[in-house]
Order: structure tokens, then C-alpha cells, then sequence
């Protein structure tokens, strides 16, 4: 292991997050961030911050001077995971210094965020989780504005990290590398140097271009250009952090039809953040028929029809007796009640974790399904999260074809994809191995978050959750943080956050965001003894 | 498919149905069954169905003229899930044709077990899980005594049938193959006819062998005979049928010191049961270190003491905010919280599922841990149910390999199981397969029973059950009956049964029962229709 290379591109990371810091010093003036007076404590939080960030940036370089110019998959990997693990800490450093208030305890007094808590918001940002600690983030005196743009600038650089360093890089992961051979033009198999640069070039282009769209649309839409941004950086990156307590929801106020329009815009723009960045490329190139004949996209947009159907049926249909409000409030709005459906199957599947509705207090059917939905996830080769579809399209052909072979085990036969056949037996042992990771994962993960969680936490949540509610609550916690989507169910739910919860479970939820936004290897290695000691 | 093959061979098992059947006659008479007086609805009801199945069996033979000698894999699979679809329906008949009352309706008229249930009992019996949908077995006026051993009875035949096709004849499955081949002496890689014959014959024997001895002990313990066979066919089949309401718990009147008896017992002989059969047969050779150098056995034992340590901890040490009575009541008896622990972690394991406390009364932990346990199952080779642990010890050392290979792909390792290495590419790939379909079978049974099983269940059930919890109970059901277990938590929780549930669910919780049974293939290949095409 060349740690020296690895200090080299640390330090460059840092220079990039101290940069970034920058933009977000503005927002503490009045008249950009929309406070009541210049914000003193999160101006100085965040100079401060890139103050530190530059002089770790600085250090990190000195030590990687005379780094090799070759990188090895061992250096990249660890590289990937470092820097994450980096930019957190760092990240975390202005909530910190800001003493930003997350909650109050039992007398009402608020409390600052602790490490915990910093490290926790920060990760989830740079993951494009939107998990959030802060029980009331419009309250000025508990979050400075300029603290709240950081919040939500830590998606849109987790969102870019993920395109140019997985998607154009490293060749969209393992399972993506498959469709990306049979989609992008001319021989591609790695990529040389110059293309792939290019390519990173081309998507970071496209990432910015769609905020920028966006931003412009919903400030049309009635938002400030504080929401405007932080909501767009929020969507692209299908990250979720809004700037109000109750998400998308909140801009109800600004009437039926512009928070209507808000929200259709905003299911546009989650659908094509989970859209595969190669077929946007190809789409501007003018292919747009490459979206329509690419199956990962088909079956991407098969699951938000059938699943929104699904979820409108047992909302209005099927006889619901749960009491709180459901999906179609009596004499209800079937308008409201499809767009509630869509957006929030559009949310969960993108794993972005926007709400305009409170989905808990829906059909259990819906409910369970949404539950499944976030171990789905977006297109490999987009900003969003999760297991990504093309793992379960290949998935359930694997099985199928391992059914076959149970009664037919002489037939060699090979998984077919959009015409194609994919005969790397690679591609099979890897999809499974990563099915298997994750199930290890989220059950290991539940049983520990149930046993060093107290029962407390339920009973002293606002409002009260039943701790009868621990085993499915907490197994949905796992599954939103695992997969980077925010909300859950019960105390995670869509009008609840993570501040409950104490500081280590809050610390495991950390790990669980890292691990899937890096889709498990590169953060699995980083803990295992034998990747340091070898060469 | 050679159907005449497949005719001939189901022609047998009807006749051996019905011939189990008339040992279950003699419990009408009331000296032996300890009723009050003869049952007759029993007893016409058994005598009905043992001569439906001779004449099916006579039928099915007739069609089955002059089938030909050799089997081929088609037709052992085919001949496996079709022979215990065919003991399902005939084992059904004694309960629907006596006239079973299994629940009262709101008016408090007892209601008779339908298809649906009459099937679902048959095979929880077969399938040796032991999930009931009678709610009052001790009431004579609704269950026949002699119905009631019938229903021990099923799981008899259910564990010997496992015992000798799937241990014996077919080898132990895919995933004892490797170990099968190491332990046994001998060149036995596939097995000569006349060898597996003579093994299925040792196993046969040593199975019925064990189920005299624990039936002598129960009834030197203080059980009737009646009680002491029924018990030990429960025990030995790792089923969990018993003769009173309360499980083996409500031997608690026999006295404290007699009671405690019967479940070390119980506890002795079940995890006999979910031990390798081909390990017990070394001992009786006079090699019982086999026992302790197999690895499987090792972690087997590892997982029940570990496991059971846990759930003491958290029951005892580990503030417990539920209300109800928990693993140690106030100045508690550590001698019964111990006993109650290790009873319910090895019920659980070996999916025997005998109850002797309210386990969904304990800490959620350790709730959590025995949802978890349910994944793992006994021994391969034995009687127990599950996943079977030689499945698990290969997956982690297969995903263990996998994250090493995420670094250093070059390197070609082989996985190791007690100083042997398996260089059978094909296990790592069948293990993972069945990890993959065992988690979409579990994730696509919860969805689909939240959707047709109704809220009003919950509500209606005795004692009324918060609709809240429909999603775990649901995932636990489906858990509990996928891996042939029984219990589950909540509305399926200790002291609770599956008569609440509709028809239709009931339908899905039988098909899952004989697909985790038969260990998933030989029943789903059934419902693919290019398997009955093909030749």
C-alpha cells in the first residue's frame, strides 16, 4: 500500500471541501439567507471550518509529496473510503462549531449537537441519505441559515462525488460495468485515461446543469432562491434535506395549485436524478430512444407505475382501518391522493426521502411496500442509492436460471439482458454476493441496533412511539440509512427524524450510510486487518 | 416425465398414509386415549380416510402399470414434491370428515376446520413445523383424541420421510453433499444403490429408535402414554404438536421438579434431532468424537450457548421497560430463566417450536434474536427444518472470500470447512442461490400476506392484537412457516395460533411450509410450466 499517493489525493479532498465551505458563507448575510440579522456564530463556524480544511489539506500534501503516479485497485480503494471518511469529519466541523441545536431535553431546554450528532448530519449529507437530528431547522436561532446551505451543499458534492468518481471513474461498479459495455458507444471494456476524464467532465456537466435547471423552476414555482437551491441540491442529488420541518409538504402555504406544481416538478427531477447518467448523455446527443430501449430504465419505470397503482388501490379501495388520515381523506381528492401516491413511490425508490405526505399512517400493504422499495434503489450510473435495479433485474434471472438448473443441470445457459447475454460468470457470483452482503448486513445491523438501543427511546420520542414497535422500527431505520434513503417507519417515519436515538446507535447509522453510498467493498475493506497488512 | 414412474411410486405413499392411519385407531378406545368414552366421529373419520387412501393408492398403481426401473432426476423431483403434496390431502381427511371444531365464531358457536385448514394442519404436521389453527385441543368435544394422535402421527412420518429421501436416498441436499462425502467412510461420493438403501435403513432405524427411547422417558416422567408418544413424535420430528394448549409449559402441573425433568429432557433429545444423522450412526460405531470434530455440530452447539447467554443477559441484566411478566419475574428463580432460555433458543433452532414460556413477553432483543434464529435451522441430515447451519458457516466464509476478492481479484482461494477445502465452484454458487431465493420467497410471502390478509384480523383476534404490528407479525408468520417452525411473534406468538387468519393466507402458509420442507427447489420446479414440458 503506497500511502503516499494516498495522502496526495486526501489533501486534494480537503481543498475541495474547505472550497465549498466558501459558498455557503453568503447565506449568512440577511438578505441572501432570509434571516432576521447576520448570522455571527455560523459565519464564524464555517470560516473557521475551511480554515481547518485547507490546513489539513496543506499537512496531507506534505506528507504524500513524491507520490507515485500509478494507482493501484488496492490505493483506490482505500482512497474512496478514506476520503468519505475525510470529507465526514470535516463536514461535520461547522454544525459543531456553530453549537447548532438539534432538541430539547426533558425540561425544554435545547440541546447542541454533539460529535455523534455533527458526524451523523455531515455523513448523511455527503451519502445523500436527508437522515436528519435537527428537530427544527426553520427555527433561525437553533440553525443558522448559512449552516442549513452547508447542510444541503454536502448532497450536491456527495451527489457529483458519486457520479464522477463511480459513474465515470471506476465504470458505474460491478453491476453497471455490464450495461455500461452495451450502452456507451465504441470500445469502452475499461476506458482509457483521456475517456474516462472525459466522461466525468461530460456528467459533472449534466449534474450541474440539471441543479441549475431545477433551482430556476422551482424559484418560477414561488420558492425563495435560498429553497430554490437547497431543494435542487436536495433532488439531483436524491439526497432529501429540505430547508422546512415538514419537507416538500410545507409549501402547501403557498397554494393548491403552486405546491402542486412544486411537486410534480420536483417527481421529474427525483426520476431523472435515478435515470443512468449514460442515458442522459446519449439522450443530449439526440438518442432519446435510448432511454425507451434500455431495459434497466424500463423496468426503473415499471416499478414507479405498478407500485404508485398499487398504493393508490389499497389507499382508496381496499378497506383501511387504521384510524389517523390516510391516503384519501373522506370525500377526497383523487388528484392529491394520486400525486401523495407517486411522489412519495418517486421518493423511496430514488431513495431522495422527500415527503408530502405521512406514508405511516397508510395502508399497511403500502407501507410494507415502500419498505421493500428502498432496497431497490435508482439506476446504477445515477446519484441515487440503494441496491439499484439492475442488481435485481439480473438477481431474479440468476434464480430463475437456478431453478432450471436444479432439474436440468447439464444446460449451460447464459442471463440475457437487453438482447444481450452476459457470459462473464463473474457477474452472476458478484450480484449474489452482494445480495447476500447486504441481507448479512441489514440483519446484523437490526439485532444490533435493537440490543444497544434502550426501550427508552420510544417511549420518550415526541410523540410516544409503542415500543412494542422496536423490531420493525429499528429494521427500517437500518434499511433507510443503509440504503440512503432518510425516513422510515414508526420513530424514523416521515414526520419523525433520528434525534431520539443515542449516540451509538447514532454512530452505527453513520457507518450503515457509508457503507451503501460506497455499495459495501470499499467501505468493508477499510476494517478488515489483512487489506493494511498486504501489499 | 415418465408419469407412469411417478404413479407407481405415489400409489405407495398412499398405502403407507393409510396404513400410519390405523395406528391411529386404537386411541378412540377410552383406556387408551384417557377420553371418556369411544370416539366415534374419530374413529369413522379415520376408518373413512385410511380406505380413501388405499383406494387412491390402488388407483394411482393401476396407472402406474408397468412403469419402468430407472428414476431419473426429473422424476425423483417431481415424484418428491408431488408425494407430499398427495400425504397433505389424504392427511387432511381425518380432520375435515370428523367434523374438528378448531374455533368459536363472535357468537361463541364453535366453527369446524374447513379445506383451507384442514389442509394447513396436515401439513404443519408433515411438514413437521407444528403451526396450529386449533385453538382447544385439550376439549375432546372438538378434537377426537384419536384425531389428535393422527395429527403426532404426521409428523412421525413427516421427520422419517425427510430422514430417508433426503438424508439417505437423495444425499442430504445440496449443502450437506460436501460434508456427507467427508464424514462418511468410504468412497460414497454418490452412493451405490444398495449403500444408500442400507443407510436409509440405519437412519430409519436410529430415528424410530430415539422416538422409544424419549417416549419411555416421558412417560417414566410422569406423562400418560398417550402424551409421552405424541411428545416424542413432536420432539424427534423437530415438529411441535402437543397434547395440551399450553405446550410442554402446561406440564407445570405435574410438579416443579417433574415438569423441569420433562424439558431437559425434551431439550437433550431436541437437539439430538437437529443433529446430523450420519453423526449419530459414528457414535453408535463407537466414534463419538465425531461428533465433537465436526464442524458443523461445533457451531451448532456454539450457536445454542451463545445464544442462550444472550437472551439471559438481556432478560435478566438489561433494563426491561415491557410490562408484562419477562424471563425473570422479581426476585426471580435464575434456574427456571435459565431453563426457559435454553429451552426456547433450542426450540427455535432446530424449528421444533414447543413452548414452555411467552418468549414475545421478553426483551426485544431477544425477540430479534429468535426472528434471526429461525433463519438458521438445525443440521443438515438431521430432522430439522431452516436454512440448516452447514448453509450459513459456507455463506460467511463465502462472503468473506468475496470482500477479499473485491482487492485482490487475482487470487484463487478455496473455502475450507474443518481442514478440508471445497473446490466445487458450484457450492459457492448454490449457497448463494438459495440465500437469494429464500430472501425474495420471504420479502414477496410478507408483502402479499399484508395485502390479503385483512387489518380486522388483528383486531378480532383473541386477545386482540394492535394492528400496528402487522407488518412484523406478518414477516414472522411467514418466517415461522417457511422454516417449518411454528411460533412467530405476535398475533402468531407463543400463546397464540394461526386460526385467526383468512382462508386464502392459510393456503399460502401451507404452500410455504412444503417449500421450506423440501428445500425450495422440488416444489417450485412444480409450478413452472417448462418443467412438466421439457422431456
Amino acid at each position: 500500500m503506497n500511502l503516499k499517493l494516498v495522502f496526495h489525493l486526501l489533501g486534494i479532498v480537503s481543498w475541495l471541501i474547505g472550497l465549498t465551505m466558501a459558498f455557503s458563507l453568503p447565506a449568512a448575510w440577511p438578505d441572501i439567507g432570509g434571516q432576521e440579522k447576520f448570522e455571527v456564530s455560523g459565519f464564524g463556524a464555517l470560516v473557521t471550518s475551511i480554515v481547518v480544511s485547507l490546513f489539513v489539506g496543506i499537512l496531507l500534501r506534505h506528507f504524500g509529496r513524491g507520490a507515485p503516479e500509478t494507482l493501484y485497485r488496492k490505493e483506490a480503494m482505500a482512497i474512496v473510503g478514506l476520503s468519505w471518511v475525510l470529507a465526514t469529519i470535516l463536514g461535520a466541523m461547522p454544525y459543531k462549531f456553530a453549537g447548532v441545536k438539534y432538541t430539547q431535553d426533558a425540561s425544554g431546554r435545547p440541546v447542541s449537537m454533539g460529535i455523534a450528532e455533527s458526524l451523523f448530519e455531515s455523513q448523511s449529507g455527503f451519502s445523500t441519505t436527508g437522515a436528519t437530528v435537527l428537530t427544527d431547522i426553520e427555527n433561525e436561532a437553533w440553525v443558522p441559515r448559512c449552516i442549513l446551505f452547508w447542510r444541503s451543499s454536502t448532497h450536491f458534492l456527495g451527489g457529483l462525488g458519486i457520479i464522477v468518481l463511480f459513474v465515470a471513474v471506476l465504470g458505474q461498479g460491478s453491476a453497471g460495468k455490464a450495461l455500461m459495455r452495451a450502452e456507451m458507444p465504441g470500445p469502452s471494456k475499461e476506458g482509457s485515461h483521456e475517456r474516462m476524464q472525459h466522461t466525468a467532465w461530460i456528467f459533472a456537466a449534466i449534474y450541474c446543469g440539471l441543479n441549475v435547471i431545477l433551482a430556476v423552476l422551482l424559484k418560477l414555482e414561488g420558492m425563495t432562491w435560498f429553497e430554490a437551491i437547497c431543494h435542487a441540491f436536495g433532488t439531483m442529488a436524491t439526497g432529501g434535506f429540505s430547508t422546512l420541518n415538514s419537507s416538500l409538504g410545507g409549501f402547501e402555504s403557498l397554494g393548491e395549485f403552486e405546491s402542486a406544481l412544486i411537486e410534480y416538478t420536483v417527481i421529474v427531477f427525483m426520476i431523472l436524478a435515478g435515470t443512468n447518467f449514460t442515458l442522459m448523455y446519449l439522450t443530449l446527443l439526440g438518442k432519446p430512444l435510448a432511454l425507451l430501449k434500455d431495459p434497466e430504465w424500463r423496468v426503473y419505470i415499471s416499478i414507479i407505475v405498478i407500485c404508485t397503482l398499487l398504493v393508490l388501490i389499497f389507499g382508496t379501495w381496499v378497506n383501511n382501518e387504521r384510524d389517523a388520515d390516510s391516503l384519501l381523506p373522506p370525500g377526497g381528492d383523487y388528484e392529491h391522493a394520486f400525486r401523495d401516491g407517486l411522489f412519495q413511490v418517486v421518493s423511496i425508490l430514488t431513495t431522495t426521502g422527500f415527503g408530502t405526505a405521512d406514508f405511516d399512517q397508510w395502508h399497511n400493504f403500502s407501507r410494507a411496500l415502500l419498505l421493500v422499495l428502498m432496497f431497490v434503489g435508482g439506476c446504477a450510473g445515477s446519484t441515487g442509492g440503494g441496491m439499484k435495479v439492475i442488481r435485481h433485474i439480473l438477481f431474479v434471472k440468476i434464480l430463475r436460471l437456478g431453478i432450471e438448473h436444479s432439474y436440468h443441470p447439464s444446460v449451460v445457459r447464459h442471463i440475457r439482458l437487453g438482447g444481450e447475454s452476459i457470459v462473464d460468470a463473474d457477474v452472476t457470483r458478484n450480484i449474489l454476493l452482494y445480495f447476500g452482503l447486504v441481507a448479512l448486513i441489514f440483519s446484523l445491523s437490526t439485532q444490533l441496533l435493537v440490543g444497544i438501543e434502550p426501550d427508552s427511546t420510544w417511549a420518550t420520542s415526541t410523540p410516544p412511539q409503542p415500543v412494542a414497535n422496536k423490531l420493525i422500527d429499528s429494521a427500517s431505520a437500518v434499511a433507510a440509512t443503509l440504503h440512503n434513503i432518510g425516513p422510515g417507519l414508526g420513530i424514523v417515519g416521515a414526520t419523525q427524524n433520528y434525534a431520539a436515538f443515542s449516540a451509538p446507535s447514532k454512530l452505527l447509522f453513520t457507518f450503515l450510510m457509508m457503507l451503501g453510498r460506497l455499495e459495501l467493498f470499499a467501505v468493508l475493506v477499510l476494517v478488515i486487518p489483512a487489506f493494511w497488512r498486504d501489499r
